[in-house]
């Protein structure tokens, strides 16, 4: 649709971010008219059931349970999915696209799934996909890649894109809980899941990146190709190693161009206290992106919750009001459904910094052997921690922590294979990635 | 103009600025094409000296030495005007859009001077004005007001929006340099001009603030009753003393809700080494915005510089060339040419803590006497830091630093017309503002 008066939107959903939406368009409608200059209208809420958005009072003449009966019966310019999943989210967006009309999601699943697919079949119906709140909630993330940064070269991005694992890991840094007590405080306080897996895996953060990564390098991306590690197995005591070494413990959505292809991976990874994405703490989220000519930026804001992420949604829907988001997708040329596919590199390709802490029994000679080992396999040492073993420590053995240079990954796990089945060595080496300050291009 | 398959542009200006952008649509044309969907053509390149168009081996056939001849000559959608100052930008600018040509421009002084009038200009004429150059770089804090946070309702704005004057507090802080010093350097290094004037004394980052603050309200704002205050008579010992207390010393742009209006100023201020903008070090600038339904948001990048700035005003060439830019000014009810004026507040109006280092005799009573007098005008203290005197300090009085809790400028500026004229204290009160963090909406 280019700009007229009115733009008439059908919400499909309504739970946290669906009924904070609904809020917004109806409780804001004056203001947004009035700064739009477009008549934002919401006419229908899609739902089975319909007992939050009674309880956030929103009126009931909206109410409709069915897209297609909402579609017959009321003007739609927009419908807005926020169902989540990838089964129903899946119908009710291609019933939508197939019915001509625009799209807003908040799916990261979704469309890092069916991306190429959802974007082909809205380009053939001469439509567009607003997907701003699928990828960092109120950060204006896509709006930066398919606006400021459309005609640049994207070097790398890095992302804290999701807000349960950066408060998981930030009260693991600043007040030294566990991993299980950090957990179990995020829930209790609403902050993660009952059933945490999608977060605290990684794979939440990675669907973020396939569709980040996807539009700053113009690749479709294979999501089962991306290589991701979660948190839940960090302990307390690498999170304490690491800050004694000037680091802080982040989980990073990575995607950076090397000479051969493009590495894309999710993992726990250390940064250093001096670069900017070490202050992103609590449930904050942030992107981190190196282009060629704009050099380092960063957007930071809140990942998650209904307001901001409702704040994502209703500027995807004034985008598509005032025809912007479709010129955006008709001309520039980052969509995955006109891209060719990414070279995506193995994660044994990946060159990197680690951080290893090994339990060796306290022994002349141990740290020697794997000094060897490691050598052998062109890995340098950079710096070495070992503190007077503690009287209770012994039978575990002492933990010996190593940084190392830049090293592949693929002689990283090598060198690994034969340390762990080294006699000296009393558990398998704790082995957690350094990423570095990304170098800018910038003359 | 709507999305065609060319968009023909005049350079006006080839200095740092201009002869980054004339290099990126002429060296990285195809790249462009590519990825936009559509040709940018680099038509002519106006100056009077060609001396550095020459020396960047622009193609010389491009070089016109008047607007007026250019026009004429070569069919044009985009004029870009990259000269600076007030009057022949001013010229420039008006002489383009009344040919009906779209303007785009990275003239901060311009627009906070005669915005209004240019903005109601390009309305008259059906286009419109690209600046996203003009504030902080290549950071899209206009692509955020007038996008993600076109519809929200913007509580307050935090700018680090000069790189000068932030890596001369950074070296400051960082390696406890004199202002005179770090100033030194910084014209050493080319990050400060060998007049540096106009980014020490804050009207730099008041011309900024003037412009984000008109998008960020809807307000039109009078750039003369911006209060502003400079970093050149800052000391190192306050800045010393501040990071005693967990501080930072920044210049912010400030533009601040408060009841009775809008508080609008730049001046030195201390932030907690807690808030995200106190981690923002060297030339780099970011801003801080707090919108009722986004919640907190941050954008951060190079301020400054050729290929930043250049990426800023290529951003906007496509924006104007996809029809998006034309389609917001018309749309969105946020520039100033059809705004009301801003209820701005006098800096006497403003609430605030503050930092006070006053310079005492060593005597019983003096802390009593100014404790009194700060009581006696509403004014409670925080936190009073006094070290034992060393013995050069004894002619000057040994400094006392005091710091406030919330209080009106109006009554600090009573009480220490007092302080000041009570025999006991050697020299005028230095007095900091302190910047808390500001108080989200979100729920």
């Amino acid at each position: 649709m280019s700009a007229s008066e009115e733009c008439n939107i059908v919400l499909v959903g309504c739970g946290t971010v669906g009924g904070a939406v609904a809020r917004l368009l109806t409780r804001q409608a004056e203001h947004l008219t009035r700064r739009v200059g477009v008549s934002l209208r919401l006419r229908a809420i899609v739902e089975a059931d319909f007992t939050h958005a009674r309880e956030l009072s929103l009126d009931e003449d909206l109410f409709c349970p069915d897209l297609a009966q909402a579609l017959s019966r009321h003007p739609t310019d927009v419908v807005v999915e926020l169902v989540g999943g990838t089964t129903a989210a899946h119908d009710i967006v291609t019933c939508a696209l197939k019915a001509g009309k625009a799209v807003v999601t908040a799916n990261k699943a979704l469309l890092a799934h069916h991306g190429p697919e959802l974007w082909a079949l809205a380009r053939q119906q001469g439509t567009c996909i607003g997907f701003e709140a699928s990828c960092a909630g109120a950060i204006p993330i896509i709006a930066a890649l398919t606006g400021q940064l459309a005609a640049d070269r994207i070097e790398a991005l890095y992302g804290i894109v999701n807000g349960t694992c950066n408060y998981i890991l930030t009260a693991m840094t600043q007040r030294r809980q566990s991993y299980a007590e950090a957990l179990s405080e995020a829930q209790q306080r609403g902050l993660a899941e009952a059933d945490p897996a999608l977060d605290v895996s990684g794979a939440d953060s990675a669907h973020k990146l396939a569709i980040l990564a996807a539009l700053a390098f113009a690749r479709r991306i294979d999501l089962e190709r991306v290589h991701v590690e979660g948190i839940d197995h960090l302990q307390l005591q690498d999170v304490r190693y690491g800050q004694e070494l000037g680091y802080v413990i982040k989980l990073l959505a990575i995607a950076r161009r090397q000479e051969e292809g493009l590495s894309l991976r999710v993992h726990p990874a250390f940064i250093s206290t001096r670069h900017p994405l070490a202050w992103v703490t609590g449930p904050f989220n942030a992107v981190s992106v190196y282009a060629d000519n704009a050099g380092h930026t960063m957007y930071y804001g809140r990942g998650a919750g209904g307001r901001p992420t409702a704040a994502a949604v209703v500027a995807d829907i004034i985008s598509i009001a005032l025809g912007n988001a479709r010129e955006r997708f008709q001309h520039l040329k980052l969509w995955p459904d006109r891209c060719p596919q990414a070279e995506q590199l193995d994660i044994r390709s990946v060159r990197c910094r680690y951080y290893l802490r090994l339990q060796v029994a306290d022994r002349p000679g141990v740290l020697g052997t794997i000094a060897k080992v490691l050598g052998d396999h062109d890995i340098s040492i950079s710096s070495v921690l070992q503190h007077e073993p503690r009287s209770d420590e012994q039978s575990q053995g002492v933990p010996v922590v190593i940084t190392t240079a830049e090293a592949l990954q693929a002689d990283l796990d090598a060198a690994l294979s034969i340390i762990n089945n080294h006699p000296t060595v009393k558990a398998p080496c704790v082995c957690i990635r350094m990423v570095q300050e990304h170098p800018e291009s910038i003359e």
